[in-house]
């Protein structure tokens, strides 16, 4: 048996998120549909670095399986995508051994959050960006920003769905680049947790309109509680950029 | 009865194209099912510049259609907006004279083919860009485009389904823009033959890929004959990009 991790890129939009639901079209499902396949019916497991939710998208998601069939690495990326759908890319399949996991292995990820700044209709970015058709001061988002960099208990920042005891998490960094009517926040840390990509950028956005003062950033994370944080952006503008093992 | 002239957008990806077809989606019939709507229930038909294929896009398409109902330019804007389905945008709508006619009165066209250069699947340019890997010798490509410029008869260049008799066209100009991995090529003139843009780019491709000589696309265009000229580009790199009147 061999082990081997994938880095895979999809188009969140036609998924109900990541992870096997019964009776929906998700990533992991199409992904195991698909293995199963090539081992003649046998079931395949796949393991994720994390989920994603319905119409997050990702750039670099890393996952690992295991097979015993006699291929090449470069085959498999090739077996893969001609198998999957086309919203689904197989970016590279690599020999690991067989202690490697996703998810427990992934030190840190990279998520972006991409903001369309515009007031007109744009039907080619209605599934890959938020539109943001208010004024926004950046300058005060990136003072905002600044809060949040370092080692916080982010409970206040992180779905009340959640089941995870430990909100603690490190952020090493947001960054925020413009490009034409493009705004895109980049997050680095050594994890995130449920929906807080999301919750981070709707509380920013709430201060770059003016809802909010940067001060309050300290002010929330102290709270330990969702409800003293801003809206959850929309999934259609987070994308799981890589993962750092 | 007024007149309304309309700069319209959409993501072709989910229509047959844009003329009415029974029983298809198109984007003609997206717009007069709204205009119906607003009219309670009375038909007002919709001339564009011209037709879109199945899976090509628009950024600029020019629609026009009459109204007695008492609406600012701006309102129908938002009017529009808010009943259309959201892969297409209404961008603009001013009052014009009664004797504007969004086909007979348009001048020119620029219509833009997207070409993504990479041999790594893509899930997020599938409908948008055409996805080429194998190497292109722009500059070939730009010595056989130099040809097509000026008036000449298209025949070689037009789908053998069309009825139109006269296949004389100008070209004004052809563009190459390279942008990271994406080259697109700009097409501007008084007018194009049916698939005529996505029989020029073929041919340009096979051009750049060394298997034609850029000298040839003069004897092919002395055919007038289809069969000499390229493989017909795949819809999704298209766009109607902006008519002139």
């Amino acid at each position: 048996m061999q082990r081997y991790k994938s880095i895979i890129s999809y188009d969140g939009s036609g998924f109900s998120g990541y992870q096997v639901q019964p009776k929906k079209r998700t990533v992991q499902s199409e992904l195991e549909a698909v293995l199963a396949k090539m081992h003649k019916g046998e079931p395949i497991k796949v393991s994720a670095s994390g989920r994603t939710d319905a119409g997050v998208h990702a750039k670099g998601q890393v996952i690992h399986f295991d097979s015993d069939l006699p291929i090449s690495e470069d085959k498999w990326e090739i077996a893969l995508n001609s198998l999957l759908p086309e919203d689904i890319a197989v970016l590279s399949v690599i020999k690991v051994d067989s202690s490697f996991h996703a998810r427990f292995d992934a030190k840190g990820k990279e998520y972006h959050y991409v903001l369309q700044l515009s007031n007109k209709r744009d039907p080619f970015q209605r599934h890959f960006a938020y539109q943001y058709s208010y004024e926004l001061n950046v300058e005060a988002m990136k003072e905002a920003s600044l809060s949040l960099i370092g080692t916080h208990d982010f409970t206040s920042f992180c779905s009340a769905r959640t089941d995870v005891e430990d909100r603690i998490r490190t952020i090493e960094k947001i960054d925020f680049l413009q490009e034409g009517e493009f705004l895109t926040l980049r997050f680095v840390g050594n994890g995130f947790l449920y929906n807080m990509v999301r919750i981070l950028t709707g509380t920013l956005l709430e201060v770059g309109n003016g809802k909010r003062m940067p001060v309050e950033m300290a002010e929330i994370l102290a709270k330990k509680d969702r409800r003293f944080a801003g809206k959850t952006a929309p999934a259609q503008g987070l994308y799981l950029w890589k993962v750092f093992y």
